[in-house]
């Protein structure tokens, strides 16, 4: 679909208002039920930086924000680092309710079954094969592979609560 | 928290592996029932554009792309806006499944209801309060308000599909 199609399309405000001028879609939040292995995860496996915590022991939760980005990026400083990731985009939020890892029985839902609605994060790479090598190597569990169904191009891992990663590269495969 | 102890926390991968240098965390999908709505929701009220769009007729369902950029910034070529949508962060994609707008009981789940799994998305604005204040006048459902509850600094504005949108300011409010 061309640009003009896109900006004409049922719904859309061609131009968007001033005042959303400097708004950023900075993070997306998901609960995990054992942060341990969500941060390996989500650093050893895809790269990512803990880049805050925060702790909220009456309410017995603790959130934990990751970026995906050049580690000399980070800053040092405590304070401006809090400013600089609240500013960027694609930070993701894990949810700790603690204690949650110690119930067998306790997972959550990560909406591709009843009730359905979040769907799934995506990480762009540059080379969906090598990424996908690599998560074979590593041992990570597949949703979808790369030659699985009819879209070859793409793949889907799962983290440690069964959310669903798309793997894609933004040039064509 | 430091930067030295966010990086030996346990679980964390201090020095990321090479291979995911180039990782780009690039979109969140979300399911919804009435894309007009959720198109105008997030280009008029939060200023996304709408970026790409795939349709497939066989199976029933479109997917749309939005990116909260400067429009400047948009590759007018096809091809080029498509490699461009796939290799930055913050991306937005809506999934409709054709016909759910009709049916006057179908909802989707926002997942902070059992089963709880996603939370959230969040929009970081240059001021909360101009920013909330606007949200005022456009007669958008609020969560969160400002005034309510012990955080005084954030607030949850809900989607068409009362997915919960969080809104922020990088700065100490």
């Amino acid at each position: 679909m061309s640009l003009h199609e896109l900006n004409t399309f049922p719904g859309v405000t061609a131009q968007p208002d001033a005042a959303t001028a400097q708004f950023v879609f900075n993070h997306t939040m998901l609960r995990v039920k054992d942060i341990t292995a969500s941060l390996d995860f989500y650093t050893r496996v895809l790269g990512f930086s803990l880049v805050e915590k925060r702790d909220f022991p009456e309410a017995e939760f603790s959130l934990y924000f990751l970026a995906l980005v050049d580690k000399a990026q980070i800053p040092s400083d405590d304070a401006a680092r809090n400013v600089w990731m609240k500013g960027i985009p694609g930070i993701l939020e894990l949810t700790h309710n603690h204690g949650t890892e110690k119930d067998p029985e306790f997972s959550y839902h990560n909406g591709n079954t009843d009730p359905r609605g979040f769907g799934h994060i995506c990480i762009s790479v540059p080379d969906v094969h090598v990424a996908c090598a690599r998560f074979e190597e590593l041992g990570v569990d597949f949703q979808k592979r790369l030659t699985d169904g009819r879209m070859k191009s793409l793949a889907f891992i799962k983290d440690p609560d069964g959310y669903w990663v798309e793997i894609i590269q933004p040039t064509p495969v």
